[in-house]
Order: C-alpha cells, then sequence, then structure tokens
C-alpha cells in the first residue's frame, strides 16, 4: 500500500482521483488517495472529505510518498514540486510547462532526494509516448522525433480542409465546444507544441532543449485557400512538432508542415495526437491517440503512479540534465522542400508545378533552407510557404 | 557492465548482435556481447570469435546474466530458455511461438530463480507494444485489444486491393521479394497472427489465452472481388487479431475484417503492423511500425536487455500465469456486425445494400453472431462474409 495526494482538483486532477478510485480493488500494490489540495471547494464531490487548503499538511506527513500535481503553470507547481522532492516525496505531474521550464533541476533534486520526478502525461495525454522512448525504444539510436502535439490546432485544421471553412470561424466554433481556451494564443501559436518538442526532443537525444530556443509558428496565418490547395496536391496540412539531429547539433522547431497524403501523420484527424519516432534500427514508429482530455490524461498519471508502487526504492537518473544544454540550429537554418501558394500562372525559378486550384498554384522547391527560399522568391508574390514532410 | 549470449546467429540473432556493437560506447551500464551459439560456421562474421556450439559454456559461465534466444520454435529453444533461467540467468526473447505456448510456465520459472524472462519482440517487432501496456497503460482498464499483427497478410491484401490483383499472384510476388515464407501457411492462415493475439490478450487481461484456444481464420480464400467491392463500399480489407472482455469471458480471434477507411487501422499498410488498446479511461491508443525485420525486432531485443541493465535485481512478476487461464468465448458467438458479399441484386431479409461492383453487392447486416449470420444467409449464395470493425 502507498498514499498519495492530488495538488489542483481541476480537468486532471478530479480525472485522476475518479481513476484511482475505479482502480481502487485491481492494483497491486494498492494506492490509496490521502489527499487533495485545492483553494475551490467542492461541496458534491464524493472526494470532498480528502480536501485540504494547506499544502503543509501534505509535506509533512511521512505517510504520503507520492504527491500528483496538476496544478498547471510554474508558480505554485514548481514550489510544492520542489518542497515534495526535497521531503522525498516522488512527484508525477500532467505540467508540460513545468517539466519543460524547469525539469533539468527537479530530476537533479529528485536523485538529490532518493526520489522521482515522472511526467509520461506531459506529452500525448494518454498516449504512451515518454516511457516507450525511454525503455523500449533505448535499444537502437533515434534520430528524429517528430509529430502533431497540439488537438486544438489540429481539429482547426481537419476542419478547414473538410469543410473549406475559414480559420476564425473554425477558431470560435472550437471555442464554444470546449477544443480551445477563449484566449487561444497558447495552442494557436505554437507555445504548448513548442513546450513538449522540448521535452520529447530532450528525451530522445539526452540533451536538454530549452522551449525559449525551440523556433515556433503557428496557424494563424493559414487560410482556407491553404488546405484546399495542398489537398489538392495530395497533402494534409498539420502544425508539427519536429526535432532532430544533424551531425552534433540538433534541431527543434514547431511550424505548419505539407504532409503527404500516404504519410501515417496525414491520417491523424481532429483532437487525436501522434507522435513518430524514427530510428537508426527500428525504422519508424508512431504512437497515436487522445492528446488531451480529463481520463485519457489521467490514466497516464496513474500509469506513473502504479510504476513508482511496483518499484518502490528504484533509483531514477536524470533523462536529460541542464548541463547538456544545447543550441538549436536555427529554423531559418534548416534545409527542406517547401511549397509555395502563389497566383496561377507565377513562375519562380527551381521549382514545380505541383496542383492548381481556385486561381492557385501550388509550387515546390527542391531542398532549401528558410534563407534561400526567401531568395528565390524575392520580387514574386508568395501567399504563403509550407515545409515539406520528408 | 553485464555479459549477454545470444542464442541462434540467423535474422533477429544477428541484427542483435550489430545493435549492441552499434551501441557499444553509448551504453550505461554497458552490455558485453561474449558468446554466439550456432551450429553453422560464419568463417565471414566479424562476429566469428564468439561462435560457440555447446550451450554448456554459456549455461556455465557465471558473468553472463543475459541470455538472448532467438532461435524460434518450442525446441532447442525451450531447453535452452529453461535452463538459462534455472542457472539464474534473465532471457530475453523474440520466440512469439515459446512465449504463447510456454510463457506462465517460463515466467514462474524465472521468478523462481530470481530472473526475468522478457518478451518484447515478440509482439509487433520493433514496435513498443507490450512495455507501454503493462506500465504505461496499466492506468486505465484496458476493454479490448486488436491489431495488424502479421506483415505478410497485409502486404498481400494491401497490393490485391491497390492493384485488383489476385491472391496467387500477389502471394507469388511476396515469396520472390522474401515477405512470405516458402511455406506460408503460418502467416496466410493465421497461426502467427494467433499466437501473437494470445500473447496480448494473455498481457491486457491477466488471465492465460492458450494460442490453441484461439480461433483463427485466415485470408486464402480472400478473392480480388472482395477487397475491390469492400473498396468501394469504404472499407479495407485487413486480417485482425482480436480480443476482447465481455461480462466476464473474453474473446480472443483472427479473421479478416472489413475496416472502415476512416479508421487508423485503416491507414496501415504494407508490412507495417500496428496494435490498437482500447481502455476505459484512454479511449483508444494505437501503436504502429516495422512489425519484423533484422534490426526493428532486434532493436526491441536490445530494449529489453538494456531494461535488465538499469535495474540489476528488480523483481519481474510474472504477467499472467497458467492458473488463471481462460476459454476464451466460441468465434462463431461472437457478434458484430458483418459484410456479405452476393451477386447483384441478391435479396437477404434484415440487411442494407452498401455498395455494387463488377456484377456483386455488398450488404450489411445488423449486429449478429456467426451462427445467426449463417441462419439469415441460408438459400442465398453468399461469396464471402466478412466482419466490420466497430
Amino acid at each position: 500500500m502507498i498514499y498519495a495526494a492530488i495538488l489542483g482538483f481541476g480537468v486532471v486532477g478530479s480525472g485522476t482521483a475518479q481513476v484511482l478510485e475505479q482502480r481502487k480493488h485491481d492494483l497491486d500494490p494498492s494506492i490509496g488517495l490521502k489527499y487533495i489540495l485545492d483553494l475551490r471547494e467542492f461541496p458534491d464531490s464524493p472526494f470532498r472529505s480528502l480536501l485540504v487548503r494547506d499544502f503543509g499538511i501534505i509535506e509533512q506527513d511521512p505517510e504520503v510518498s507520492v504527491v500528483i500535481e496538476t496544478i498547471g503553470g510554474v508558480g505554485a507547481a514548481y514550489e510544492f514540486t520542489r518542497r515534495s522532492l526535497m521531503a522525498g516525496k516522488s512527484v508525477v505531474t500532467s505540467n508540460k510547462e513545468l517539466v519543460a521550464t524547469h525539469g533539468p533541476e527537479l530530476m537533479a533534486l529528485a536523485k538529490e532526494h532518493g526520489c522521482a520526478y515522472l511526467f509520461e502525461a506531459s506529452v500525448g495525454g494518454g498516449i504512451p509516448v515518454l516511457g516507450p522512448i525511454q525503455n523500449c525504444l533505448s535499444g537502437g539510436e533515434i534520430t528524429q522525433v517528430r509529430g502533431i502535439i497540439n488537438g486544438t490546432t489540429n481539429y482547426i485544421l481537419t476542419r478547414m480542409l473538410r469543410e473549406g471553412a475559414e480559420y476564425e470561424a473554425v477558431l470560435k466554433d472550437a471555442q464554444a465546444l470546449g477544443y480551445a481556451e477563449r484566449d487561444p494564443s497558447a495552442d494557436v501559436d505554437g507555445l504548448d507544441a513548442g513546450r513538449k518538442i522540448s521535452i520529447l526532443a530532450s528525451l530522445c537525444f539526452g540533451h536538454y532543449i530549452h522551449p525559449d530556443t525551440v523556433s515556433i509558428r503557428g496557424i494563424r496565418e493559414i487560410r482556407r485557400e491553404d488546405t484546399a490547395l495542398l489537398g489538392e496536391a495530395g497533402y494534409e496540412l498539420k502544425l508539427l512538432g519536429r526535432s532532430y539531429r544533424q551531425g552534433e547539433r540538433i534541431a527543434a522547431y514547431v511550424a505548419p508542415h505539407a504532409v503527404p497524403r500516404d504519410s501515417l501523420l496525414a491520417s491523424i484527424h481532429g483532437v487525436t495526437n501522434a507522435v513518430e519516432v524514427l530510428g537508426k534500427s527500428v525504422g519508424s514508429v508512431l504512437f497515436a491517440g487522445p492528446g488531451a482530455g480529463s481520463l485519457p490524461t489521467a490514466s497516464a498519471v496513474v500509469g506513473d503512479v502504479i510504476e513508482l508502487s511496483r518499484h518502490p526504492g528504484a533509483e531514477y537518473k536524470p533523462f536529460w540534465t541542464r548541463e547538456s544544454a544545447v543550441t538549436p540550429i536555427p529554423e531559418e537554418e534548416i534545409a527542406g522542400a517547401w511549397i509555395l501558394r502563389v497566383a496561377a500562372g507565377t513562375r519562380i525559378p527551381e521549382t514545380e508545378l505541383l496542383a492548381s486550384q481556385g486561381g492557385y498554384d501550388a509550387l515546390l522547391t527542391r531542398r532549401i533552407n528558410r534563407r534561400k527560399m526567401e531568395e528565390i522568391t524575392r520580387g514574386a508574390t508568395v501567399f504563403a510557404a509550407y515545409r515539406v514532410l520528408d
């Protein structure tokens, strides 16, 4: 029997309480939920008797060995995580911002105090991604990781393509349905995907990629003419987080990509997320599933808690450290093919016509970096330029 | 530093030696390959100095703590696995037949002797599947597992649909290309998929499903008229292994299914494999990648060896035991919708016309079991009947 406390009784926190309750009788060793920290009152919740407002109660209870942090952000979450680890309590979290920003420090602190900092739920919600990368895929050298790691933007792009709808209209709808926040910038500007690719890249390559060094481009400027024209050319438009080795350097960025329709990533629609890992031996492996949501994310959180309960006292080495931080290659320098949307009949040297639709042409460049792409298109009117996934 | 021996220097064994050699300098703790057991000679292999013919040398070397069994089958592989475990050496394998047939006994033997029996590579080749199910997905109750777990048959079905080709012609081609064995029965009759679904079902539900109790149907009888007609109706024809709980009972079978084109499993083409796990909390999670091949499978084998090297002395409980064996529900009793291929214009009560092509109609039934399906079609000429994936 081990005892756990949940910090923050929001979407993920309440889901976690629910999953722990459902599984109460079939977990071995069993996991007892002892406290839930929240400042709000929940008079109708079946868990109301567990609510406390003072973190000190949890911190000082020697029976609690696992703290589940689902507060989010880098304020109270950061402080309580530090204090939990310093008290020798392992921390499990879904908080990607905290992991991306302070992960190396918190993993070091955990090691120093003989406990663990685990965060499977921070990337890909309910999809097991970090665990398989850390364990099963460790057999062969990883060369690249890329994925659709933000459900809101994928939902918007999927509907734009299917319905020929305009960005603003779909966004409004997504907000009404609860798939997008009232202030959607963290999603649509690529910030959320940037944090997740920072975590994925750090784990895959063992070097810390700070989220502030990840170049991000979002989907605000995408027009329905783009999704329609790319569709005509045999591509889906997807916001991808992407990171790979280039010699001794690492590239990490978020940008909309033209994804060939026969690629598995092109089949990932709506709020589904997917992460693809390329390795020297394994080729390509894809993980897909619900990237967010209360119960899926909670099931990943509980998975980490179960791992801790099964291996009490196991030593966890930091998955990456601050000392091995690398500066990613600037996005402008990363080479690849591009698809340009131009007015029908526009000629640009060294490009090939892919498709025409609604008065526009899709032109394909050879493999060049952004600087070179801007150079060859100088003087021409280019409405949009998308990297092609290769 | 830990020392390993490989039993069997075939496709997977030689790939494993190669991956261990490639990763020699970046594994911590490092893994030394000390012996390779094979009766054949390999005068040109860089590993020839490690070759031994007498298993006793490995068995009696106290330095060897991990034995990698890639012999296959249930003869020498079974004997050497038993003797390794009894000598306290952990065994890692890609041998699905042995795991499906003797897994419970071998896991119990490992536990008794304080070592482990690990077999990630036995299902889905290089795709991490068993580890994530055992660890990350343990947070929520699993309700169903299903997948394309045989690359040869998926390759044949993909080409039949794309080229409108006939089964025998594609099979011959697949044999020439090395994707199918000279005697293809283990693949095309569903035996290989049956062993894998036996392992997946046992792991997901914690009860032993013996492979002999899994009902199997293969793809020999599929005609190009089937793939074409189903394509017209919006489905891909896929050979699926499938297992799910139905109350206190478990269903486990292999059969060709009509998979709706908007399902992720329908996007899995060629020799790629994919396993989809459905859970109460997580919804649906899909793992896809190379289901076979020397280096992908080797990378999964090495992943298991790395896990052992990281957690020396860890206790592994059997993932399932012989004592909890259950008899699956007979396939005839499993209810679901069916698509029937009949001559154009054929009327069958309680069915709905889905599509017509080349003189045939595709009729959809409501959810009925095989017995009931055979009852309603009695008297009519039904050329083929496929379960619909729901």
